[in-house]
């Protein structure tokens, strides 16, 4: 209940050891079929780091973190695993990248519920899916292997601030769904709206409401469709419907 | 470290304070930018499972759960906020599709853990992908709310086998990706190829190898390729790449 992200970090590294352990444990997370189509990329090196921050655009909790951990979908290794077992494996389609994504996606949320229960701090870097290609590159993945979110992790400096999450009724539906008016999206929204934090983001931006500050400054429409039409492209082999 | 999937559950059901309990600390779970581009339709009415059960090939653990819990997408309160917010969303394409498919899996993971951490048992069912417009109509989902995966929720009945993972080495790589030689394919599945229940799957299918089981019976491409087809129609409104 009080966990946080975490984007500031101490200069304190993380025992190999402990590292180790926290992978351990993030693997026994459920996957599709127990198949366990992702693949982990531990980056701890400076040289690593520095490589790998302007591709998330220099977020500052890249290069300060002890590890970054890239968790990839990774149809690579059962396709190598089939070739050397006289299987013919039928995986390069969208449900497979899709049950890589949610097997990459579930063993990263295990490690950063093991990382934040030992004391750690970590933070999500959603940039990973804006530039996957360049981030592949730098991580010497290959075809079949896709860049898919990544975590910095390390110990906390200082106290996270809490984020607030919207009231319960909000995302939570019972039997069926449950499509708010606009009076009551306003008021599932109110007291995220009424944070004194919000209410910074709204007057820095010079916007009216806090939802023009996601939907023209942080979110904006064109900037998401410009890193749509690089991750369609990349991910087009995955889109055929039928296999080549 | 000792979690396992659990499928048989008891006749118990889950006290409703317990639920809400789950679903608060769920919603704990980090999500991009912190927008919870995410729904949760909570379905424990036995009118209402036996309305999915066919929708997940009838798997038992989905009747026999005391809750069956669906983790949507949801770009749609966020663009109804916006509406009422005189903010203009572009979130109609594929990275904001992929941020809530993140949202919805990391917060999946998060009421799993939460579930098991109070002794219940939970499975999870990647069938969601392979019947979601069906499941989607089930559950009133309107337009830019699409069902991602599902949890069986429930009191475990017996002891749940313990599925075994792949050495660490398998999926961990340090620094750069190391694609594996077929020798080397073959030492990191040897283990879970000489397991009793792998060596009773290849022989019960009349197969040669544990590969085949998977590539052949459980996921075969032929099957793979016509629910892809289901699902890019399904999700073609987020695949434009620019806006209509």
């Amino acid at each position: 209940m009080n966990r946080a992200t975490v984007r500031r970090y101490t200069p304190r590294q993380l025992a190999p050891e402990l590292l180790t352990q926290l992978l351990e444990e993030a693997t026994h997370a459920p996957t599709t079929g127990n198949m366990q189509l992702y693949s982990i990329v531990v980056t701890t090196s400076a040289e690593g780091k520095r490589r790998l921050a302007p591709m998330h655009f220099n977020q500052p909790s890249v290069e300060s973190a002890a590890a970054v951990v890239t968790f990839c979908v990774d149809l690579n290794r059962f396709v190598r695993w089939c070739e050397a077992s006289d299987a013919v494996p039928g995986f390069d389609n969208v449900q497979m990248l899709l049950a890589g994504v949610l097997d990459a996606a579930l063993v990263a949320q295990q490690f950063n519920t093991a990382a934040e229960m030992r004391g750690l701090g970590c933070c999500y870097l959603g940039t990973t899916a804006y530039n996957a290609p360049q981030i592949a590159d730098a991580l010497g993945l290959p075809y079949r292997v896709l860049p898919l979110i990544t975590l910095t992790v390390g110990y906390p400096e200082g106290e996270p601030a809490e984020a607030g999450r919207l009231p319960l009724e909000a995302v939570v539906h019972y039997e069926r769904y449950s499509d708010p008016s606009p009076e009551q999206v306003k008021r599932l929204y109110a007291e995220k709206e009424a944070r004194e934090d919000s209410r910074g983001f709204v007057a820095e931006n010079g916007k009216q409401t806090l939802a023009q500050v996601f939907a023209d400054v942080r979110y904006p429409g064109a900037v998401n469709e410009r890193f749509s039409e690089a991750l369609l492209d990349y991910i087009r082999p995955f889109l055929g419907g039928k296999k080549e």
